[in-house]
């Protein structure tokens, strides 16, 4: 394997000392790039351009070859993994992810299948190790999965959800199913996981966009709990270097403490916290990304480097910090200004590291 | 003045000692309700049904018919208030509020009046005496209005929004113009709560559903600091007695101990919080009031119930609780299921009030 070039973003997660704060964006490759919406084009649709290695390889790469990224993350969805279950993922434009099969009983529950990751999604192994090839250790690569809590609302919903109706009346008024499922979940996303990372990620990220939706104590037990089986049960060390694992649960500002505890090296955080309270309330057991919020990114750079400014010093001076949004870059903005966050970031961050 | 029958809303709210624990629901004169429907299309429209004081009147009164609710709450709309400053408020089926004119620059923001409660927002105080007369003293009557930064939001964008992408944009690119909106809302819903109160509400609550959209930082400055102006400007005693203020910003657990100190008796929850864990931030300083989640009422009774008396030992013994949902209830809940959830919390609360 090629020596990695730039390990900060590796180095950041594990809290060991970096030269500056290394920066990534969650959809770092997508739609605000007109190369990528060139290559969604090409390629006809947006699974298409996710299940064809080529393609995939070729967007994901479309950020590093406009900005000094600290990192590249796998292009793909978060719904690969109830594809795989044969639900039946497609896009309707402008409605978002939608499947032709759903989950409403314990019967259908129990028919799923836990996707092998070679054979079922191979797909994304292929993309894998694409992508670690044609990056030639220029910066590390993220592979991810949608978390359990999160896919059941896709599945049981048929789709995105405004108030999860669903899958939360599955939730309070049949828990035993909402448990098999979620435990369906967890088992076929240790596997996927570790697949990527054997495949070559060399981090991984698990989104819990919609843990946020639950309440507190629906969270611990419906949420927290499968991903920290899912983090018990990857592989946390590969070719010689450790695999940092990161949790991001949008919404999830209240509950730092307990996710801090869920065995991961580093959470990802929205833009709702304070990230200097934030690194008080987690104390030494994580490392933190984020957390600006993107529409940041529709003002001008200015103020752009003001809000980065703001973030740097909230965290404050010494590693542990990898800098992020809060969420993904929208399609409206503009690449310029997605390219002064990024430089902001290394120019102003410099001091935190002396 | 009639005296009132039953002010345990109204004592709790100031922590007074109440023999069981209040209980009314965000939006309980809905859609959930098939009395509240045909009110609905007798009236024609949404909006007609707000105007017309004694249809307003007639669906305020109806959950108070099927339920022992302990309060009634004025039945209106948030965007009241910018509707009157002439943006022309309509609703279109499915698509929520729209508004005719909208907000984007200074000068637009300039040419902004403050409305007069009685002149220009005359049917709202109307509907207020008018409830307040048939409720005869049933239940104390809350009323209400949106934020400032809520009711920006919708002048910005022109409607609902997911991401705010318009009014984030002029909050973070032209900072001064967000402000000078800000300030016309406060005074404006500072006018108008004042209104309700001399026309006879005798609690108010100020709905920041947006609030918990912004970054900590802004919240503070865009949000938090208006909802404070206008809780200082507001008539806090009225017919010898206390008139309680309720903030309630969604999505704002992160931030409860600065929006305890903006100067109101109570702040509204939303499900994600545990009130337990609320109760000790805020100390003594504040009421609480909420907080299941809505979709609990999608469950059988007994899961309801089972929610009821979990919340209900998180917040523990004495008084400072006002039971609520988390948010509005929504249309598909059975009535028989709010009425499970209303008679649990007088049942299963006496024991804490001992």
């Amino acid at each position: 394997m090629t020596a990695l070039k730039n390990d900060r973003f590796l180095r950041a997660l594990l809290k060991q000392p970096v030269d500056v704060t290394p920066v990534w964006m969650m959809r770092q490759a997508g739609r605000y790039l007109p190369e990528y919406r060139a290559s969604r084009a090409k390629a006809g649709d947006f699974m298409s351009l996710c299940k064809n290695p080529t393609f995939a390889c070729e967007v994901t790469l479309q950020p590093l070859e406009r900005y000094p990224l600290d990192a590249a993350i796998l292009f793909s969805d978060i719904l690969t993994v109830p594809d795989a279950m044969g639900l039946g993922l497609y896009f309707e434009t402008g409605e978002g992810p939608r499947f032709k099969k759903t989950v409403s009983t314990l019967a259908d529950i129990e028919a799923l299948p836990i996707p092998d990751a070679q054979k079922d999604l191979g797909y994304v192994m292929d993309a894998v190790s694409t992508i670690r090839r044609e990056l030639n250790g220029r910066v590390p690569l993220i592979g991810f999965s949608g978390s359990p809590w999160t896919l059941a609302t896709y599945m049981v919903e048929g789709g995105s959800s405004k108030d999860f109706r669903k899958s939360k009346a599955m939730l309070y008024d049949n828990p035993h199913a909402m448990h098999l499922l979620l435990d369906k979940l967890a088992q076929s996303v240790t596997a996927y996981l570790n697949g990527q990372i054997l495949a070559g990620a060399q981090a991984v990220q698990i989104f819990d966009s919609w843990g946020g939706s639950l309440s507190a104590a629906a969270y611990q037990e419906f949420s927290l709990a499968y991903m920290r089986k899912i983090v018990s049960g990857l592989i946390r060390e590969h070719e010689g270097r450790k695999v940092p694992v990161i949790l991001f649960t949008k919404g999830g500002g209240l509950w730092l403490e307990s996710i801090a505890d869920a065995g991961a090296d580093a959470l990802g955080l929205d833009w709702t916290c304070d990230i200097g309270e934030a690194r008080r309330r987690v104390g030494s057991k994580v490392a933190l990304q984020g957390n600006m919020d993107p529409t940041v990114l529709y003002a001008n750079p200015q103020a752009i480097r003001q809000e980065v400014a703001n973030i740097l010093k909230s965290y404050g001076s010494g590693t542990g910090h990898v800098f992020n949004l809060g969420h993904g870059i929208t399609p409206e903005v503009d690449p310029a200004n997605a390219g002064a966050f990024i430089n902001a970031v290394h120019e102003l961050s410099a001091q935190y590291h002396q």
